[in-house]
């Protein structure tokens, strides 16, 4: 069956998360629902990363298999036309080859966004994480270059966490102020649950100063998750961009540029 | 009696507008409410700049008077928890002198927020304007120069506008891209009703082409506000900040840096 791949962005404050759930209102129910009406059969979607809930999505990538010949135009208008405010899907196309939105991925990119000032945000509270103590973000981004390359972050990794291996290989991980914000960018090939925001609070405890920049060479090596920080909240983190191999001709987040040589080694 | 001065955030969405209305909600009379509170007698404010139904303010600039002797920060602290979450105190402070939150104003600066992709946004919709057409914002910013210095904005203003005068000195417009956003700052000593709105209209029709880039030019002559372009919507606009002489030691928004030194002549 021909299979159609989507970007879709959205606003995870409403809902229990990415993945379906029976009683409660999760991206993925919202968006198959949608896709079904313009497929006309039922529809199931497979995603890059599966997000918790309040996280949100700057570009998630899904794809989902249908008969239906539909205009391309029509994964897109059309399905929004069924979309809530705060989903949209931001382009379609079909799937080169044997494409994956899960198993073809060599790497995911996640922005989590701190407001880093006294008072809470009128504007951005539901995109953005408040911290109300001034942040020293160049010590956290010395921090975060602790954990680039291949490590166990079982100290950065739920208890809940269901995958087989502890071990991660980390692109990069900078950090930045802009203006009143402080902005972690995150790449890894993969994360475990709940690592991004175990990370962000290890690298919030230093930019408080009350741990040292090298607190997280201590944390990799300890291996134990309740020697770490408390798990930063949901609303700051965005899945920002999902990065395949050239030959998929998936649109790519421009972060990606950053990306080591030897990742990018499919591309020509 | 003692005078506070506010910097005050909001976003809009959700109210009629700055000023107090009878029967809808306004922003000031959310406002009046929390500050009477702490205050423990009736508050009234006045603001730098009235903003209309569903506009923002990243810094308006409040005044009021009272006898209530507080800790400036139950100013700030106190009154945020008496606030709902779309309104927030950012700073307080005595006022010095004679400081009148509007009169003693010399510059206004507001910005504009275009969404300019194919696609709504799942995540920022409330704040800012969407156009799908892809926007020129180099003849934008070309085409916005024309309005700087002193002019007769009559075909900028809405006929709802009750200024005695359709005279403003605009000190600067500047539109650049940030991405998937065009963002249109500018500023003068003061605006007329609707005048950041129609401007941004006459923009938007030179960033689409529809328009040659001198159009600002023809439509200052011809004084006819049926000539120009429809109003642009409001939530993409913010009240971003407010200029005062710098002996009320005001907190002033970076982007005043750009204003032309006569107008900054009252500075040490």
């Amino acid at each position: 069956m021909p299979r159609i791949v989507l970007g879709v962005e959205y606003d995870g404050s409403a809902y229990a998360g990415w993945q379906f759930q029976q009683h409660s209102p999760s991206v993925q129910a919202v968006l198959q629902s949608a896709l079904s009406r313009i497929a006309q059969h039922p529809v199931t979607v497979l995603c890059a990363g599966r997000t918790d809930a309040g996280v949100h999505a700057l570009e998630q990538v899904v794809h989902f298999d249908t008969d239906a010949v539909r205009d391309p135009r029509a994964w897109v208008l059309g399905v929004n036309s069924y979309l809530p405010d705060d989903i949209r899907i931001i382009w379609s196309q079909p799937a080169v080859a044997d494409f994956h939105a899960r198993y073809s991925a060599i790497a995911r990119f996640y922005r989590y966004i701190i407001l880093n000032r006294s008072m809470k945000s009128a504007l951005y509270g539901r995109q953005s994480t408040w911290c109300a103590y001034a942040l020293d973000a160049e010590k956290m981004h010395q921090a975060g270059q602790y954990l680039l390359g291949e490590h166990d972050f079982t100290s950065f990794r739920a208890q809940s966490c269901q995958s087989q291996s502890p071990s991660r290989l980390m692109h990069f991980v900078d950090v930045y102020r802009d203006e009143q914000r402080v902005i972690i960018d995150i790449c890894a090939n993969a994360f475990l649950h709940h690592m991004v925001r175990n990370i962000t609070g290890v690298l919030l405890d230093v930019g408080m100063g009350r741990q040292p920049v090298d607190w997280p060479l201590a944390l990799l090596a300890i291996k134990n998750r309740a020697a770490a920080a408390v798990t930063a909240p949901p609303q700051g983190l965005h899945l920002g961009g999902v990065y395949y191999p050239e030959h998929y001709q998936i649109p790519r987040h421009p972060v990606f540029a950053k990306l080591p040589a030897d990742v990018r080694r499919f591309d020509g």
